[in-house]
């Protein structure tokens, strides 16, 4: 299970620079995955994100061990991953995943005010684009109850592995069948709450929801 | 985007200590994300894990960072998150998304000998379920080159959101839309290899694949 520039033919996993690649992972996904130390020690939780420009935005609950260690100037560790496939190779070293994922490492800022009250609005948009328009502003209560970090986008990594399994030529032609099986996300009917009054109708935005 | 106790109404998200809702989310998962500590800093990475009995089975190469916070004895995170669908609420801060996740805490082990071909079998089987007996057996250079790092199933917690929006009394009945936008991995068509000879045909076990 690893690709070997030895065995690279097509797509390898690479190492990716270019900021549009980047930016594009970033904007596609909403869940990250966030390390921060607690005592020393390595803590990873999911959250959701949304991507600001040149900055990666982390939503958490006011008492969030992301927020604490951003006050008190702890480093944190981000990373995107959206899978794009199963690797079927001929071999076990050679099968794998293709992925897409951003690493990001740097020291978060907590928004106050109103960077804080438009984070929220980014966020809700980044996780449903479309739905800003329809909801309420937050209340006071409501923007004392959340927190978002900010971390700049300024150490960042990606990786990208894509194509068909980089079989090694011995294991060609032994009747073993090797390919991808693509991986996507799909969105199902939307499902009304059960407190939703009468003749309210699906919004458009819900219903042609699509991510790869 | 956050979810109160004061607001819940049917499935919060919730701790969940049940072994058998753990296992059933580490099972279905193959992506999980490993905490590290580099010079003292925090390091997330994306990774290849199976579950096996008490143990989570890290997929890692022979540089990997994760085997060398192993063999040094420093600390691990990981994170298995699986995304269930969009919450979609009456406000921002209700809006969010149901999950499952499980994050382990704990040492990693080196895995070698007979131990380490295994866990490479079980990585497979986990990856894509049935494969294993298509497959040759791993050369002696692929096992040098790939390290498995075990974690034991010790400092486990999970956590599950699910069901609608816990929108707020107030917000009910404003002709807002809400409910759930349910998220489910959709395994596309198999794609052979370019290298592959022709009349193989596609094993059932990657035209049944599911998974939520």
């Amino acid at each position: 299970m690893a690709r070997t520039p030895a065995t690279i033919r097509r797509l390898p996993e690479k190492s990716v620079e270019d900021r549009a690649v980047i930016d594009a992972i970033l904007d596609e996904g909403f869940v990250c995955h966030v390390a921060y130390l607690i005592d020393g020690r390595p803590v990873v939780i999911p959250t959701l994100y949304v991507r600001d420009g040149d900055s990666c935005l982390l939503h958490g609950s006011t008492a969030s061990g992301i927020a604490a260690a951003a006050r008190r100037g702890s480093p944190l560790s981000i990373a995107v991953t959206l899978v794009d496939g199963l690797v079927v190779a001929r071999s076990g070293f050679e099968s794998s995943v293709n992925y897409r994922s951003v690493v990001i490492h740097g020291h978060g800022t907590v928004l106050s005010g109103d960077a804080h009250a438009r984070a929220l609005d980014l966020m809700v948009e980044g996780l449903i684009p479309g739905r800003l328009a329809d909801i309420r502003s937050p209340t006071d209560i409501e923007l004392r109850k959340t927190t978002v970090v900010s971390v700049p986008l300024d150490t960042i990594s990606a990786k990208v592995s894509a194509g068909p399994p980089e079989d090694d030529i011995a294991d060609i032609g032994t009747g073993v069948w090797a390919g991808v099986v693509p991986m996507t996300t799909t969105y199902g009917d939307p499902e009304p709450s059960p407190d939703l009054e009468p003749n309210v109708e699906v919004p458009d935005y819900l219903t042609t929801l699509e991510r790869s």
